[in-house]
């Protein structure tokens, strides 16, 4: 027996559907939402991606990644199949790392609203250097905006250990 | 010589018990409690709870988790026996797992009255992406209300590395 | 040629003595204490022991943990064969984790009088669940006492992985 | 384009199908395999399984393990969806964790009738011991029959650090 | 439903047992056995023990190991409940760690008459040393002979790294 | 000054070349080799390839993997660079685990004509399931045929721990 | 497609380059920059480099370090082939660890003038002792000088374990 | 070519000096300095220093430690290998594990006149408990006062797991 | 109870013995013996010692290593506090690290003349290089001559990752 | 006291000295050697050198590796200064991976006439991918010959697990 009604399910159109397309243009309008049930509450939620994959914008070579998503919900929260489409889809579509990490976060603010976001990427190196952007987002105005400063003045105060194998 | 009276012990029908019975449906009510003998300090009491598993609402496929369970006892603390029985019965039990972490505390709130709570659940990965979701509260009015939100703004600010394997 | 005068170390009767008796019930006289020559100065000792073992009050199995303790010295500083010699006395004694780490404390806040003490206890796992106590203390009436209180609403935001092998 | 042609794929009716059932009592029958194109060699395929559970046969309480499968395939291979539902069958299934790695050994020989194959199941601890089934066999009367008694011979000459957390 | 049947589980007596008498002499009667269901076929069975405590036989100080023992049934098989028993029947008695390792595996040989069997401790250290004796045996004038000076030629040649913390 | 002179050099299109067009279809002809001056010796190549990706045939999923390729040269060496671009040529490519890694292996057995060489692929989980195939070689007729029977005997007596995460 | 347009990528020269030159003599203005995209946001970009070299001033002997550098862009941001070349300009360049670090974090807020950098340094040892500069700056007059200030007060609570092997 | 001009090397008379004499008696006088070039700047500097060895002052028995020290310097800075003929003078000297550690810490106060420093010790257990004490300072009447009270209450909330192996 | 009887332990005048006296100058007769009780049998015993320390012969500079002493017993085995005593007799002795552990190795023998012996000592760096020699023995004419050679043609494999910090 | 006399320690001028020279092309001549002490046994002699670079051949890249030697001496052994020396000369040399590691065994081949010898390099990743040549040698003639065909069908079943961070 299942928490969640038939109709708290409604919205869900690619979980558990056999006829997936995968896309490897950048596609936003695949991401897909669910509401909330524990609103009256502040919780996070994280997606570990360690199956990003995108191109240089200059030479083309394949860039790969593990991408860390973490966020407190308002009303909406991405339905994580629809997450890994719309990850999948930048394949074969080229940018640098930094933006790459910008553009994720915007497009699930423009999605979810939510209250709270942050989005880090841990890239594989290139010519003996590998890049890792941070970005992160609180609802301007409330204190989710003061929580996005606290945690950036805070961030990865313990860079893990990088030897390249 | 055991630290704890026999009048102490008898609300604790489980622990030592021969005939268990294992449920597997969701069911709240097997959770038992004894009193706190240190109420006069605030301390931590964390549960590891490496074998959880659930099923996907959608889908009936098993899912998998550690779920770790952390709080400051008031008058009541929960016995680990009743506590592994409990998350056993979400064993053919259908439910997200931003559901399943915020249902977990909704009960241990219910049964113990903490000053403080919080679960995290780390779940495996389907299709390259897993999800963490973490929730905690603090007694309404009183300064452990604060604690939560403090913990929650400074939740997390280094996630593992998760490369699925 | 030592740091210490033999006056310095005129109590302490266990160190590097042959005799060494080992009782395993419960003795908390076996603690003994040397005097703090750095008493100007705030500064942290702490004690790792991983060979702790004690008995379930109810059933009468061996319990194994790990204890961390940390303590800021004020007049006395306990001497740290006779803290073996303490530990070892759990050792055919029966308690809840959560009653035997509090205990601990107890007992060393009774022989130094520190300024600040912790007392952590990370115990294997029994039907799957381990169990990790953690509980502090601050002279009252101090900004030790606050201390206390700050590094518990900042305790173990970071639980260690734990799968039970 | 897919180095696999339709034809090559017809006998597999469960990877990327809907409406898979999960089955939660032992059901052998769900296997299935499709045609190795390379038998002209021997090569090995390994499956990494750490999302196992059964029951104990005496007193119903569930088990976990993580199960490593290492075969030579001769004619068939066993698809991997089919495999994950039929481990995912022994869900509420009671029995020693000897016999079932067993049993699993047993049904894919049956299957597949490989060159060689062994199985090694590494369980979560009760009571403090955690049990390690490991089991193996070659065509009887070929030379995997002597590979399987060298590397029974040779097995586990190295155990992992367990300490049980 | 269980794999095993009840008459095939008559002869346990401890697991799944209420009253257990928890014994802390040394106690080999208290070892039980099954029978073993797949003796048509060699395979290994290991039981990781880090819960492992005796004391020393000249000054009483407790010791402590994490014990691996790994065996090929015969006809019959030790049963872990009563393992764990045997185990900290240890806990008050005084023995070499070189001596214990040797009376565990005499111990079992005696027990189930395995056709191969190996016991490794591995010890804290005392003084800065640690001791890991490690022991095996074959049932003479068979293959499984052999085995065991094989196993004992290429035993440990790579020792964990250790440095005590 | 470089140890290799020009003329040594002189087949190498493609390291330090500006213009490098990333293909993603399957396109073996991309490899180049250059002359083992070392021809008198045996002696092992690996390459380390964390960075491999392509399709499930049935599905069209992206697949994950790291691989590793070690060889013994005779004549002629595969150049690095030319491997990576081979490597990335799978990209858009759909084909079974088990199919690439045979597929890779033929290929440079194709380009170089190595006395001895082996593939090793471990690809991240689908449902909880990860696959990682071995495949190896040695030139029929000689020692290093036997060599290849020898390593796929020892084969990988112990996987990596797998936890999904 | 990429996400930069030909404009937007004008001034960078050395990425995709083939006739690279490296430098082994320190060499600042190898350094280029390409435009902030997200000025409107605070983020972080890191960089880890594992392979930086230099020689010490007094000896000439060779020193090798890991060189985490994160930084906040406001307008410029560093190109990351030209810090490659930058870093591999102090191969045969003398000076002390804790110059080298300053100098790195000079020569880049010269560059970038950036709203916020740290640069740490880990050595490897000599004579048994290593050493780990790390230094950072925050635009003066903002709160990123008081950013900096915060940072370095809660610098390295938690060096990593070093056991020169 | 050095960042160093000789003149403001003048001072080091260990580094590079062939005839150096090690001394096996605390010795506190062969502590070196030179100039802090980036003194209008707050930094940290790290010294990891695993090759530590006193003697216990009542039975004279050796002990071992590993030592972090860091520090913001003032106007002078400690030389690296001076600190290292430093730290070898207390080979055959005995002192308690905390008196050690505020002796180090008091003799680089005399020496360099700090903004800050830490000393950290990490030793080896003695009868299956290890000590680590920690102590640290800032210039009185700073706000690096205020700096060692901040990092003392936020001292190691994460003990390092310790087993003794 | 302790399983050696007194008369069985009279040879050994150190263990539990509070006069110790710690001798820094090489002294091989400090080295005690026991009988052993299983000589019937071919076992190991294995000291992980990693708290040595010596003298380089040509500079006095300290040295440390980590030493592994593995043998198979005959008549008499070597007491552990003994052999702590002896390795500390090298604090102040002065040889290279090849002639350290040959040396061990050759004291061993004449004090146990055991089956089998094997010692590997892991040192730290000196100037980025670390030297780990591993010297075996088996009794001439023997079986365990022919181990020797066997264990020594296939020694370390695997040498471990390394570096040096 | 040295267990090395003066006369045994002429030969070595580089071990201590003053004014070691560093140079940073290719230099063999550096190597020195002292006499085995212990020829009538064979051993092994390990050197870990994580801190080797040199220069692509093509494009004067700077190249990174960790290289492992080991040989068993005969009549002659290499002093680890001059190694250090030698291999600092490849510094500001071009070759190939392949061809470093074999020219580094010829020369030391050349230097000592070893038994047997065997290196072993692994180098960080360009371009996503790492190399890892491995190269031994065994007396022609001898034992040592068939030792290094043993040790090269062995060599590395077990590839370390590398994800280029
Ligand atoms: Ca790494
Ligand atoms: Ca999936
Ligand atoms: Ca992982
Ligand atoms: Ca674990
Ligand atoms: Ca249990
Ligand atoms: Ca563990
Ligand atoms: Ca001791
Ligand atoms: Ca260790
Ligand atoms: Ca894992
Ligand atoms: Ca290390
Ligand atoms: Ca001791
Ligand atoms: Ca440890
Ligand atoms: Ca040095
Ligand atoms: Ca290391
Ligand atoms: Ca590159
Ligand atoms: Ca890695």
């Amino acid at each position: 027996m299942a928490g969640r009604s038939e109709s708290e399910l409604k919205d869900i159109t690619l979980l558990g559907n056999q006829g997936t397309k995968y896309l490897f243009e950048y596609t936003p309008d695949v991401l897909e939402t669910f509401d909330n049930k524990h609103a009256n509450r502040d919780y996070f939620v994280k997606f570990n991606c360690p199956e990003f994959t995108s191109l240089c914008p200059m030479t083309g070579q394949p860039d790969f990644a593990t991408i860390y998503i973490s966020y407190i919900p308002d009303v909406k929260m991405v339905e994580s199949k629809s997450l890994k489409l719309y990850l999948f889809s930048f394949r074969n579509h080229g940018d640098f790392h930094e933006d790459c990490m910008n553009i994720i976060m915007n497009d699930l603010i423009e999605l979810m609203d939510p209250r709270y976001i942050e989005v880090w990427g841990k890239f594989t190196p290139r010519g003996g250097i590998s890049i890792d952007p941070y970005t992160n987002y609180g609802k301007p105005g409330t204190k989710y905006e003061k929580m996005a400063e606290h945690r950036l003045m805070n961030h990865d105060l313990y860079p893990e250990k990088v030897d390249n194998r």
